[in-house]
């Protein structure tokens, strides 16, 4: 059985998720797939960082983070002095990055994960920040060490995109895409349905924890336009960085808007798109009002939904509903078999 | 260049767009899969067959075939006796089965492809019958010749579903889905929206070629259940026959009541589920009256959905939009790469 050595950076809830799921699947990992993993490292901004290399005791490193405890004294090698140190010197297979997402810059999270591959291991991220900003220098360093540099949950949390276009979708030329990929937006127009302004909206979101305290990324279409970013970089070979996407978030949108529409039988959304004119791409985010034949109508709550169009497909959309930390951190898990087996 | 020699079995709006679509990627074929293809021969039940080992002349084939003549006058060795014989005596790497689907025995595409398989050649069909009633049996076959049964486009056109399980989805469990299968009655039900009875949507079906002579395989949901049951077969590894399927159609659907559902805000939709319950699955096709929260509501015109409900991704919808011959072809494609590449 090979034994596959894990590196966690960043262990916020898809991290613990992460390391659950892994436990929870040991066994099918085991018999289906030919491998075990054991966590050999977890370094966290805030609560300390650990290298145990015979492996972690998960319910113990819980219960000591519950307490309120670093990680630091869980450390059984000498502490690393930083976390490049701790990829460094942390002797895992596979580094998970978890940290959050820069949006501008794709920062630390991409040379977290440059250093994770000059070390030999495989790097799977969930954050969008370096597949915008670091993906052709990723992709590339990753095969000039036979390593992979995996990201299926940056997108679509743990719906399968990228490894779509991988495998099923041989052969295809993909014309452009439109969607529905941030769902914070999504609830807080769903609410503004619901009789909300979007002042009150946004309160109520940051009330019961699905908007940010600075909930201006995703109100403002920073976090679509990245996700549109990553979908053209990776799947249409164009690089595409979040300013040069046509953007308008959905500030504007007011109650007497939300009303117009409904009245007509119509949604507002804020709607993703991409198409390729020749080498180029043209993106946009912006709000708009969807009818009810359009597969956006029926996207509700945090669910997404992206809709490709290539030139042997006309449509294929995929939906996601219900995500939660437990789906990026199935996304994460579908990478790593992936990086072992190949796929 | 590895040459991969190809027969055709069946020769209708499918084998032609696929015909086509060879000729079409054939230059991506070479460069990115590093194969070429050849049709050496085609078999048709009422307009002859043909082998020629060198390679037919697609263009003059379709000409042959459009002034009327049979492909007997083309064929360059003696005569093949029957389909049977064609298969045995064709030399191909690969056979392509696309003859009418026989909802009840799956045959004789699933001798034609069982006979393919013991001539060592890849089987690859987009008729549902044989998945659902030789899967385990051509499975097997194609596992002991070290060659692969492929099937793409059976369910869905050429969405991607059985390749998804394959690849992009490791380590799940299925616990069921729910979706639209069927277009034919999808159309219906529209047009009956738009005003008209049963009875005028099937007449005018009839009149644009949406409808077939005989209706009753959509009408009656027998479609619907041969995909539920080869869906369930194939991913949930519970073999399922159609009539072990609760099955109703939409010949009670009657005006009143899609007013009464419009009313409503709702639509009538023929719906397919199934479920897993242990070892077993409990599947139905039904007409439901679906809200506009469902994503079935937008489904229109001829296009399909189905959305999976695993232990790892609560959620995770496929949709297909304006599905063509040329689509069903592109599942065949994908067949035929990953059968090469062993994807």
């Amino acid at each position: 059985m090979q034994e596959i050595k894990i590196a966690l950076v960043g262990f916020g809830n898809v991290g613990k998720a992460l390391a659950r799921l892994l436990e929870k699947k040991q066994a099918l990992l085991n018999t289906k797939y030919g491998f075990s993993t054991t966590i050999t490292g977890i370094a966290t901004a805030h609560h300390g960082m650990m290298i145990a290399p015979s492996g972690i005791n998960l319910n113990h490193v819980f219960d000591h983070l519950n307490n309120g405890n670093s990680l630091d004294e869980l450390c059984i090698t000498p502490l690393p002095s930083s976390i490049l140190d701790f990829i460094q010197t942390v002797q895992a297979d596979v580094l998970f990055e978890n940290s959050p997402v820069n949006h501008h810059t794709g920062q630390p999270a991409a040379d977290h994960l440059k250093t994770a591959l000059e070390c030999g291991m495989h790097a799977i991220t969930a954050n969008k920040g370096p597949v915008v900003h670091a993906y052709n220098t990723l992709t590339s360093l990753a095969s000039e060490k036979q390593r992979r540099f995996l990201f299926e949950s940056a997108v679509m949390d743990g719906a399968p995109i990228f490894s779509l276009f991988r495998g099923p979708l041989p052969a295809v030329e993909l014309r452009g895409f439109f969607g529905i990929l941030n769902s914070c937006t999504n609830l807080l127009l769903e609410m503004m349905e619901e009789g909300k302004t979007f002042a009150e909206a946004v309160e109520y979101g940051k009330s019961i924890g699905i908007t940010e305290t600075d909930p201006s990324a995703d109100i403002d279409g920073w976090d679509a336009a990245i996700k549109v970013a990553a979908l053209s970089t990776v799947l249409m070979g164009i690089p595409l960085k979040p300013d040069q996407i046509e953007r308008s978030g959905i500030r504007e949108i007011s109650p007497q808007m939300i009303k117009e529409a409904r009245d007509a039988g119509e949604r507002w959304k804020l709607v993703c798109s991409a198409r390729r004119e020749g080498n180029s791409v043209t993106a946009k985010v912006a709000p708009q009002r969807v009818k009810s034949s359009s597969p956006l109508f029926t996207i509700n709550g945090t669910s997404s939904f992206v809709q490709f169009e290539m030139d042997t497909l006309p449509g294929l959309g995929i939906l996601e509903s219900n995500p939660s930390p437990e789906t990026t951190a199935y996304g994460l898990l579908a990478d790593l078999i992936n990086a072992v087996r190949g796929g």
